[in-house]
């Protein structure tokens, strides 16, 4: 693992974003979301991700060019073609949509066909948050997946967040639909370990705790058993019908073929329509009596959602950015 | 277990709550929710909650001479105060409005404050589906689940739907954030069974698959482990805060406190926005896709959510429709 300053993992990135053919400012734009991704403690869809995003741009599937287009409109909803521009530049984008139209119409949404890999959905949670809108927002994915019962990976594992303006600590929830991201099977299967829970099934259909088995049968678990691919299809077609762009079904399997996805944003503009200072008081009281739980094991208090970002992001200031060797090594590649 | 004819079950439970002091027309309405919800498969929350919803109409906590109010709105989004009316009838009412505002708005919410328990959360999607609208709803509830590493439960199951029309089938799903109701629970633990998977926690911290240790401890599993309590306490602050009403941590512990819920009612008219036909294409093939999964056991093919519905209803209005023995002697006796 390497440490690098922040300031220099904007650089570098910046000006492989530029080589690959990003206007200046778009390239400014992405290298922000991919190093600070990484800065907040997202390393799986910050500076890691960047060197398979920089792929999907050498290979068309994301074009420099492109903008997102409103394609409809009524009251405070839009739809949009994201015309397979960078995801995180569509998403941001709508997200910014949304909260605007949310100042007028209360409730607001942008329904996106054709984005890319969004790589952190958080981001668009924290980007409503800081607005002072609630959002809830989710993406679909490639088949990733299996049905409850099933073999084949017929659903995605679609990130869906929940996110709360506190002046006192946001509450961003950014949960997938499966109980492990395959990035951190990955992680556990190279150092050995086994799964605090089940994580997938085994060759023999069989739940198990070893994260190198479900890497192999790629049959990860979902949240709450057969719930999570009841939640993930829905989702999936909420934001493929709604923008009547790609479902899950007609993105496909994974790899390379995960482009061209469909998006909902939705902000919510509480403090419009209620008072926003008795709202945070009932935040605050609620986010304390949580933090207030007894503990199973007194050394582990209870914690919560999104609650150390800001110490994740003075130590990583401090010390640099955790990147892989030789992920660091590609992006330098990249630059040159 | 008694099967009473669905017509009978009307008649009783409307002369019951006439009895109550409802008015004709709403005396007609909640019976319709009590008795459908068990007649299309839902018995936890339908016929056999009658007694309970009585008893909270005799304690005054549901005021059957209560309307719900608007008391802000802007653009597609209104707040309102249920004013603690009975739960089924600002629920429907809510949706009702929802609905009707996204025809011109694209998107609509009416958060509620002060509203009673709906009863069956899947309700309120079907109202939207059946009004070709997809539907995100969703209610708070009192303490009834540990966040993650807890002893002592200091959030709501909170359940939560998403639903999507559908002309072949709407797909409506219908999930609380623990993995089992303490409904589920008790009927397991009288017929001496286990859980298929982990349902809580015992005496000694220890996850258990023993719904009666569960009971006891009243400490549930939440769907996705640590990501359940999470998304608890995200959709409590957003019914809260955007409706100011009261949070889990406001309404207390299980029992009689269980009032005064705040929910959320989101309209999405997609049809408005998109070619609807093209829409349902894909959501057949979604759908159809999921349907065709291998199956682990041959014996048992993947199911769509929400997809026996239909044939629940045939049975029960052919055989009656299933009430506890006591259950029915209890209603009978609210009639009288």
């Amino acid at each position: 693992m390497k440490y690098i300053a922040y300031e220099e993992t904007l650089r570098v990135t910046r000006a492989a974003l530029l080589k690959a053919g990003f206007t200046p400012e778009k390239a400014e734009r992405l290298s922000g979301v991919f190093c600070q991704n990484t800065l907040e403690g997202v390393s799986s869809h910050g500076l890691n991700r960047f060197p398979r995003f920089m792929s999907d741009v050498a290979n068309h599937v994301v074009d420099v060019n492109a903008e997102p287009e409103t394609v409809a409109s009524l009251g405070g909803m839009e739809v949009w073609d994201g015309h397979q521009a960078a995801g995180p530049l569509v998403a941001e984008a709508a997200m910014a949509r949304a909260i605007e139209l949310a100042k007028t119409h209360g409730i607001a949404c942008v329904s996106v066909r054709n984005s890319n890999h969004w790589q952190r959905a958080g981001r668009y949670g924290w980007q409503a948050v800081n607005a002072g809108m609630m959002g809830i927002l989710w993406t679909n994915t490639c088949k990733n997946m299996p049905a409850w019962g099933a073999k084949d990976s017929k659903v995605g594992n679609n990130p869906f967040v929940l996110a709360v303006p506190r002046k006192n600590g946001p509450v961003v929830v950014d949960v997938s639909m499966s109980q492990f991201a395959y990035g951190r099977l990955e992680i556990a299967s190279q150092n050995g370990q086994q799964m605090p829970v089940a994580a997938g099934f085994d060759e023999n259909d069989q739940m198990t705790t070893d994260p190198a088995a479900v890497l192999k049968t790629r049959r990860p678990i979902p949240i709450g058993f057969w719930k999570g691919p009841a939640m993930s299809l829905a989702l999936d077609m909420i934001a493929a019908g709604s923008s009547l762009g790609r479902t899950t079904n007609m993105i496909g399997g994974e790899g390379p073929c995960e482009v061209a996805l469909s998006q909902v944003f939705i902000a919510i503009n509480y403090a419009g329509l209620v008072c926003e200072e008795e709202a945070q008081k009932r935040f605050d009281d609620a986010v304390e009596a949580l933090l207030a739980s007894e503990p199973i094991d007194p050394e582990k208090p209870v914690r919560a959602p999104s609650g150390n970002i800001k110490k994740t992001v003075e130590r990583n200031l401090k010390n640099g950015l955790p990147v892989n060797d030789k992920t660091w090594e590609k992006i330098l590649e990249l630059a040159q």
